[in-house]
Order: structure tokens, then C-alpha cells, then sequence
């Protein structure tokens, strides 16, 4: 039996430019009763408006990324997104003892990685709504990204329970697609029917284990020494998320066409491939571990003692 | 026969989050003799470099609509790209009487409109480099969007014919896909090829007529009384650039999902379907008309007399 959840919050536009969550929001708050359940209260929360009126990702830094204890007590950390973080824990935390129970932070990608959970906790209840929304959407793939909640900079963090981010592409930054909106909207239905069961203590039956993709490291295009891109992602690569790529199969191609190939030693699964928002860093794509994720019993928990 | 071809510039970043364009630039610096040909000599510009480095379309306003002749003459507009356009036709031009005799100005699109050839004038030199370009790589569509040279106010206007735009999609803003990149790569050695030919009098062997795309107008999406969006492209005409919309057809669908249907009395057809970049003025798409793109004869030229 869980701890009852009274308060949930929906988040959007935690990125200015991903718009799929700043509609849904819009749509919401019209139609409040369609993500209301008995037991708790949802609140909507637009995080990064300044970002999202001038259609950017952000204005000074990643809002996503600036959620950590140690960032939220540094008040030498005075860029728009580090102020708007801590403000955004006044409202939802304080991260040490949340207010929110469970935060849903709706994100999209340019990367073709259909409907993924993300998810940065093993909690059963955390581990629970994936896969309760999987079963429910079984084209939908569980992303694990293991992190400490309050080491952790997901804006998901700084509820009681980390919660969950879901991140549904390929869409273009800037402008909102039916299917992905549609689908969006969907999965936070099915979470929010989740936690009014456990809440509840209604019976879920949820399988023991499902596959799901571990988060290993982040990967850089090949650049030169003025730190310019020199190279693109292989087309054998593109749209390929959560495909395989093993020793020796291409990755990248450069400007004038010559093949770049992995020449790690493991067999690797990418994810991420080509997201627009990381060529500020010159990121290409994240590689990840095919797991099998375990849902622990949350009345024993022998795992999380 | 034509008057001599002896500059060409290709310009690249005139909305600075279409990266393809720019990439191409660097790798052709670094390769010119790709570009150069015989007879004519080829310039390489990066049309907007601060919006470029800021990853935006633009700083103040859309660069490929300052071009008409009396806007270049307007000092009172002052903004970041209506200067640059005066310092690009100081470079290029001047209008009236242009140094640079074509130019072909690279572009992305979010929308699905493959690899689209857009050319505002009905010269043969301009037609028939569409053609020509269309005869090498036939799933190019022709786009046809007349235009006054003079009063025309993009970019490849500058130029004493008025030039070609390379429109190529789909792809999210501020990423490079190999396959567009490549394509793009590809028309451009047809367009210079194409130049060369017509330079040194060789006969080139081009069809009467093709089919092509008429610009009609750009159509809102459905918006509340705040101006706010109401509502998305179907999923219907979702990727379907180049489809026929017939009368009676669903054309959007509201946040709520309720389908609205197209009210006009003709048919016609779409592209620039969920353009990212219209977003800023609510474009929802383009509406075309399909027709019958004639190649005057360049000796006679009947009815450009």
C-alpha cells in the first residue's frame, strides 16, 4: 500500500518550443474534469512561459537541467531557467518534503522515438505507471534513466515521487501534430487512472518485469578544432531509435560523404538520434542498455530497504 | 541564346535555423571546384550569420521578405534583417541593374515536400533550369510562385534572373538529415551543370511542358479571439503535401479533436503543411493550384515580348 497522492501536477512547456504540452495544458484548463479523479487534485503548470512566448527552447539555460538540491540552494546560479527553477520549487516543493506528489512533465523530440517513459526512479509506484501506460499502449518504450531524487535536475524531481517525463516524437520544435498530441494526451489519461487506482487501493495487475531501454551516455557528432560539426548522423542510423548498433556498423557521415563507424566494443541501442535541441552541444545521440526492468512488490520492496 | 552567366552565388542560412543550406556552404568552401564551371565564376554567402548563430529563423524580421525594391530603398526600416538585406543587394546587386546574374538560395522545410524547386519568374533561363533539375531527379516538384522581379522581395530576386530556391523537407529547424543535405547537394551540381550548359550554347534537351504547383495563398489556422490556436492540421492532410484538399474535406482538428472540414468551392492542393515557421503569424498551410508549367522557346520567347 502506497502513501495516498492528493497532488499531482501536469507540466508543459518545460521547453518553450515544444508546444505539444503547452496546447494540452491550454486544452485542460478547459476542460479541467478530464484529468481530475477522485482522491486528488491536478494542477497544470505552464513551467517556462518566457521560453514558450518567444518559441524557444530556453533563454539562458536548460530548464530541465536545474532541478539538482545542490542547484536550488546556489543563488549565485542567477541565469532565467535558474531563477525559474527555484521558483518552480517554491510552487511544487520544497524538494526535500514536496507539496506535489507526482509531477508529469510533458516533452517532445525531434528524434523518431515514438512515445517514450522516462523515468528516473525504481519506485514501484514510479515503475507501476509505465507500466501501466505500456500495457495500455504497447507501442510505447520504457526509458530508464536511474538518477538519486534529489541529486537528480529533472524538473520531474522535485515531486515526492520522481515522476514521470514523457517525451513523444518525431515532431519539429515549434509546432504541434495531431497523432502526437492525441497520443500525449492519451498516455496522461492512463497515468492519471493509475494513481486514482492505487490511491484507491484498487487491484492493478501488472506484469513482473517488462524490456525497457537503460540510459548509458550521451554521444558528440565529430567536430573539428574550431568546434564545428564535421559529420551527420549515418542515414542507416536515422529514424532508428531503439534499433541495435553493433561494432563496426556506420554512425555518422561527414559533410563530404565518408562513412564514421562505431568502434565501441559492446553492442549498443541509440536513442535520441538526431534531437535538434542537443546540437547546441554538438550531441548526436545516447546510446542505451536493453534491460529487463523489475517492478518490485511495493508492500515488501526488498530491493529499495 | 541567352546573354553570358558569369557570376552565380549560392547562399545558404537566409532563415538561420535551416542547416542544410549552411553545411553545404562549409563543405563547398572547402571543395569549391564542385560549384565552379567553366565561364562563370560561384560565391559562397551565408545570408543572416547572427541568426545563424542564435539557431533562430530570424532576429527581427523573416530575411526572404525584404527584397522588393522599394523596402531596399525604405531606410526607415531599420531592423537587424531589413539592414541586411540592404548589405546583401550592395553585395549582390544593386536590384535594378544586379551583378550577380543567378542566384540559388538554399532552404528547409518542417513540412513533407520532398525536394520542391520554387521559382517566381517565367523566364526560360529560370524555367528551364527547373526542368532541367526535375528531368535528373523526378520526384522534385515544381513550385511556381509569380512574381515581379522588382517587386518580388526574396532573396534570389536580387539576381539579374531571377533565381531558384531550394526548398527541401521534411526536417525539424536547427538539424541536419543526411538524405535532405544529399539531395539538396544533388540539385544544386544540376543547377550549376544546367548553367554551364546553357553558358557554352550546348544544347540541352528540356520537355515542352510539366506539371507544376501554382501558389494561390497561405491559409490561418483556426485561432480564438486572443489570437491563440485553436485548433492543428488534421491528420488527414498531416504529410500530405501535393494532395489534392477537395471540397468537404477534413482540413483541421480542434484541441478537443472535433474535425473541421475545407469550405471551399474548388479543389486545390497543399504544401507547406505545418510549416514550423509560420507558426509566428499562424499559417496553417499553403493552398496551390496544379498546372501546366509551359517552357517558351528562349530564341523567340512569344510571350515574354
Amino acid at each position: 500500500m502506497i502513501d495516498s497522492i492528493k497532488h499531482v501536477a501536469i507540466v508543459g512547456g518545460t521547453h518553450g518550443n515544444e508546444l505539444t504540452g503547452v496546447h494540452l495544458l491550454k486544452h485542460w484548463r478547459s476542460h479541467p474534469d478530464e484529468v481530475t479523479r477522485n482522491g486528488f487534485s491536478t494542477e497544470l503548470h505552464l513551467a517556462n512561459p518566457k521560453a514558450n512566448k518567444e518559441v524557444r527552447r530556453y533563454i539562458d539555460q536548460d530548464l530541465n537541467r536545474q532541478f539538482s538540491i545542490h542547484d536550488l540552494k546556489d543563488h549565485e546560479l542567477s541565469g532565467y531557467e535558474q531563477c525559474r527553477a527555484k521558483a518552480l520549487e517554491v510552487l511544487l516543493g520544497p524538494k526535500e518534503n514536496p507539496r506535489v506528489d507526482f509531477i508529469i512533465d510533458l516533452h517532445t523530440t525531434t528524434a523518431n522515438m515514438g512515445m517514450s517513459l522516462i523515468f528516473n526512479s525504481n519506485d514501484p509506484l514510479v515503475i507501476g505507471m509505465a507500466f501501466y501506460i505500456k500495457q495500455k499502449m504497447p507501442h510505447a518504450t520504457l526509458f530508464y534513466n536511474p538518477s538519486d531524487r534529489l541529486e537528480d535536475n529533472f524538473l520531474i524531481s522535485v515531486g515526492r515521487f520522481s515522476g514521470l517525463l514523457i517525451e513523444a516524437g518525431p515532431i519539429a520544435q515549434g509546432l504541434l501534430k495531431y497523432q502526437v498530441y492525441s497520443d500525449t494526451h492519451t498516455a496522461v489519461m492512463h497515468a492519471v487512472d493509475y494513481l486514482e487506482q492505487k490511491n484507491t487501493e484498487q487491484l492493478v495487475t501488472l506484469p513482473k518485469q517488462m524490456v525497457g531501454y537503460k540510459f548509458i551516455k550521451k554521444i558528440p557528432l565529430p567536430e573539428n578544432t574550431e568546434g564545428e560539426i564535421t559529420a551527420m548522423i549515418h542515414p542507416n542510423v536515422q529514424d532508428k531509435d531503439y534499433h541495435v548498433i553493433k561494432p563496426g556498423d556506420p554512425l555518422f557521415i561527414t559533410l563530404s560523404g565518408e562513412t564514421i563507424v562505431y568502434e565501441g566494443e559492446s553492442m549498443v541501442y541509440g536513442a535520441f538520434i538526431n534531437e535538434a535541441a542537443y546540437y547546441d552541444q554538438n550531441i548526436g545521440l545516447s546510446f542505451m542498455e536493453k534491460i529487463d526492468i523489475v517492478l518490485e512488490d511495493s508492500a515488501a520492496c526488498p530491493n529499495l530497504t
